[in-house]
């Protein structure tokens, strides 16, 4: 008899975004002249269009798969040279950063690599994440059998949960006790908090301490605006030998369904054997990459490498101009209309707090409602994601401006 | 302390095409004039440009994400509407085979997809796999530890090898006692037999016997021409109970740069709890693809989509009779060269016995070193591949003609 994997029957609900999915199709069924004038603040998806230089790459790249002499089939698995290269030069090493270009390797999209890489860690790690969370990092652990049950709200057991919280500016300090992989995103999805060189370095020691290692979701650095913030993990001495970096084309490439991202595993990251013996962990993701993926689309690589060409850097600057203008309208609304908010500011999230007696799914429901807003409320992304809303800058001018309007005509 | 994946030091060498390149790449290092006369029947890799009607397809759908008012971002993890239609209407129900469009998941390969879908399974299955066999079944085990150890002709304890000889035409027998999971790839690579209507139907009426489930990869079906053969495994009365099937579109439509593929399962498809209660696998898989994946690039999907108009049918049918054409001209040369040769008929791969006294990998030195070929030794893909090699069907015709050749000229 076949057996399934019994820990998928402990994911509570659906994923988030279905659900608010669900929500928003009931609404616009029953009220189709709101559902006009409805707006989407909610999943963090690109409205613009892609840069003209990925545009031009990716049929210049469809055309070289037309003609017999320039046609290419399999790539590397872990990616073109062009385009390892292209990201270890521009994103790191012209910053001072140390990466290797075989450090890169290049996916579909972080999504799947921040869940991938669970495949070559061991069963018995404790696993640190902050809360509020995004929600692919607890599902693919529970998926994966390192959780006990969930509880109702969303907590599961076996997880170290570290709260964020406006007293710690969302950032979490390390643990006084041990674990063994932590998860750290910044800026951050949902607070749009940045965690600070200070903040960093105190996760690095303490992971160098207890050879703990973390996996640092960066799929936002290009919205950091402060020079004081770090993009990369890997500007903090000691980061090479604790820690692998998510990166994605999707936020300010506008990838998001055209699918590029990458991870970087420095040569120098060991982990230890169940006996306890230290190894390398580059040669692992090489393998699980080699033998359970194929590459990515090449016209796709071609694209998100233009994305670093002179015209691609300026077209992506306007592209992020933007949305973080977006976000600087919406978060002046969101004050205007007296709304305590967080993020926005080096982060395309606007992190609100409910006014007071309000669930986040209550506003979530009232925005929608009455405003024809749609946002994400701050319980999806865990238990103390609860009191709080997230409202995202990616739209269009007119809709940002339109969305701060709405947010002040509200009566709570 | 971190711990990693212990199962991947199970792992024997590197996966085989790894080393073939290396192999190649160190006698084209020391033999500047042969390499340029080197042809590779290796890997199993396209070589003819992409049907015209995809390039088209892929054009517009980019031109499609240069203006806001076409933009698309995020598209559903199971793939866009669109292909999920065509593929079940062209690929099954127009030929009979009941699957329904959300019973098809679209995805950036079958390698991906042969290897995630153990996502979904518990680890205490019995897994059975033909021997020789295509390595990712294999090593996809291995690296999730369902597994012992491998010894020096790299079976692993603990996995059920079905041998595949000229006794029984490459095609395995159901065995006499129980497993619960098993790989059967038709047309197969690497020995390009295909398993008869009979063959097929005992190993449902087994599958169902036991509650085992048969993870049928047919990737190469499209090079079936005797019309006795199935197609899908979903011809098999009974399969839609017991069988998943992984399809791709590289070896037909030449993607295999491109990236795109599919898995059915059905809905009626079940698997047992840990404490034996029967559960359908769909909404699992429906899960995992959502969390641990986020859809094919949108132009891949719409390039896809083109595969199946009229026009694209045709140029398919095209790239189908070259590829078809080179193994009648390989099947023939290897023949003539007094080879003893399999497959090749309806399938883009032969599989040719090594001359007395040699072992597979000596074959492969001495075509490399000798005819300036490369081919794929057969103990690459097990145990009871040694005294095989596979010569591969996908190349110009000029070259194929030149192989068949060369093969003449050899002296054993």
């Amino acid at each position: 008899m076949a057996y399934l994997n019994d820990n998928y029957l402990k994911l509570k609900a659906g994923y988030l975004f279905p659900e608010i999915a669900r929500r928003v199709k009931v609404f616009c069924e029953s009220n189709p002249d709101a559902a006009k004038r409805l707006i989407r603040c909610g999943i963090g998806d690109v409205t613009e269009p892609l840069p003209d230089a990925v545009i031009q790459a990716m049929h210049r790249a469809v055309d070289e798969l037309s003609v017999r002499g320039t046609f290419r089939g399999y790539g590397p698995e872990q990616g073109y040279d062009f385009l390892r290269t292209a990201i270890a030069t521009n994103d790191f090493r012209s910053r001072g950063i140390e990466v290797a270009d075989d450090e890169i390797f290049v996916s579909d999209g972080s999504k799947c690599d921040c869940g991938n890489i669970l495949d070559v860690f061991g069963n018995q790690n404790r696993i640190a994440i902050s809360d509020p969370v995004y929600p692919v990092y607890v599902d693919t652990n529970v998926m994966a059998g390192h959780t006990g049950p969930g509880d109702e709200a969303g907590a599961y057991a076996g997880l170290v949960y570290l709260p964020c919280t406006p007293e710690n500016g969302f950032v979490p300090a390390p643990p006084s006790d041990k674990v063994d992989l932590v998860y750290l995103c910044s800026p951050n999805n949902p607070t749009g908090a940045t965690a600070t060189r200070a903040q960093l370095q105190a996760w690095v020691d303490y992971a160098l301490k207890h050879k703990s290692i973390i996996l640092f979701d960066a799929a936002y650095e290009a919205y950091i605006s402060d020079p004081a913030i770090p993009h990369s993990i890997f500007e903090i001495p000691g980061a090479r030998e604790c820690a692998i970096e998510f990166r994605s084309f999707s936020k300010h490439g506008g990838f998001t369904g055209v699918r590029c991202a990458f991870t970087v595993v420095p040569k120098a990251l060991m982990a230890s054997t169940t006996e306890g013996k230290s190894m390398p962990l580059h040669p692992l993701w090489h393998r699980r990459m080699s033998t359970k993926f194929n590459g990515v689309s090449y016209p796709v690589q071609r694209g998100a490498e233009a994305l670093y060409t002179p015209e691609g850097k300026k077209q992506v600057r306007t592209l992020l101009d933007h949305y973080v203008g977006n976000a600087k309208v919406l978060l002046a609304g969101a004050k205007a209309a007296g709304l305590t908010v967080f993020g926005g500011v080096n982060a395309p999230y606007i992190w609100a707090q409910t006014p007071r007696g309000y669930t986040s799914w209550q506003v979530f429901d009232k925005l929608l409602n009455e405003a024809n807003v749609v946002i994400t409320p701050g319980s999806g992304f865990g238990s103390k994601g609860e009191g709080y809303f997230r409202i995202s800058a990616f739209n269009s001018r007119a809709n940002a401006e339109e969305v701060a309007r709405r947010l002040q005509t509200l009566k709570w």
